[in-house]
């Protein structure tokens, strides 16, 4: 699975996300990135959930795509329409193994590995009001530049290269 | 000056921001993240502009704040008025051993240094159009987001600890 494989100890293998969870999310941002979509993992909404992978567009449409990396994590999910009223679209994402069959006909669907993503399915459009999509950006670009701002502290600390130069 | 001195090879110590300037953005930051402004630095602007740091507030107030770390920066800079169209406030910020009369007093003013700063002269507000205000938050955070990916992505490729993880 590339190189989130090669780092046995790496922080984000906890039990929360999985190898396969983040395998999913990283062919999901590369295919994103070609869509012209930024995106931002684990992003509190004003429910308290959580969502796996917030996007962006260049014309400001937001995505919200939930990954699933089993048959029994997505039945574990019994509330993910609570997703749709912070989303201009709905998707899942899963990996080539888990049946496409069991995701909901209302949402799209991305089939994922590490390298890359494909769009098996569409989602339907369900316009954000003005006011909901104001403050989903808002809460999105504060919560991007807040970890940005930490990244960079870390990467000077390092001595790495720092992620806010060209 | 703290954490930014001790890299002599640190990417940042280019011919474009002198160490001064980091310390001020430092410190800069410090104070902007308990007035709950998140910051990003080196954002272009639609005029082909770049400023030296944009924030945004929990309100959703966006200010420019320019750093200056010596006279003669201050002195080469003729066009610093562009940044006031793309912002609610424009301010200067700079070292305590730079005199503060040489900045205009139609502009906020802060002193910094890599501890921390403080606000010397609140700058006026000029609201911005909701259009420019939607178009500057979406770029905020489009940028925000690409940079804080890439980070990611270094951070698992060394090992380290990821910026998307609480």
């Amino acid at each position: 699975m590339g190189l989130i494989s090669i780092h046995g100890d790496h922080p984000l293998k906890d039990g929360r996300q999985s190898e396969r969870a983040l395998a999913v999310r990283r062919g999901m941002q590369r295919l994103l990135a070609d869509m012209r979509h930024v995106s931002l993992p684990e992003l509190s909404l004003p429910t308290g959930r959580r969502a796996d992978l917030v996007t962006i567009s260049d014309k400001g449409e937001i995505w919200i795509i939930e990954i699933k990396s089993s048959i029994e994590d997505f039945r574990a999910d019994h509330k993910w329409s609570d997703y749709r009223p912070h989303c201009d679209r709905l998707f899942f994402a899963t990996l080539r193994d888990v049946p496409a069959e069991i995701f909901p006909e209302e949402c799209g669907l991305f089939l994922s590995d590490s390298y890359g993503a494909e769009m098996i399915r569409d989602a339907p459009e369900h316009r954000l009001p003005p006011a909901t999509r104001k403050s989903m950006t808002l809460n999105f670009s504060r919560i991007a530049a807040t970890r940005l701002m930490h990244a960079e502290w870390a990467s000077v600390t390092l001595g790495l290269e720092n992620p806010n130069q060209d």
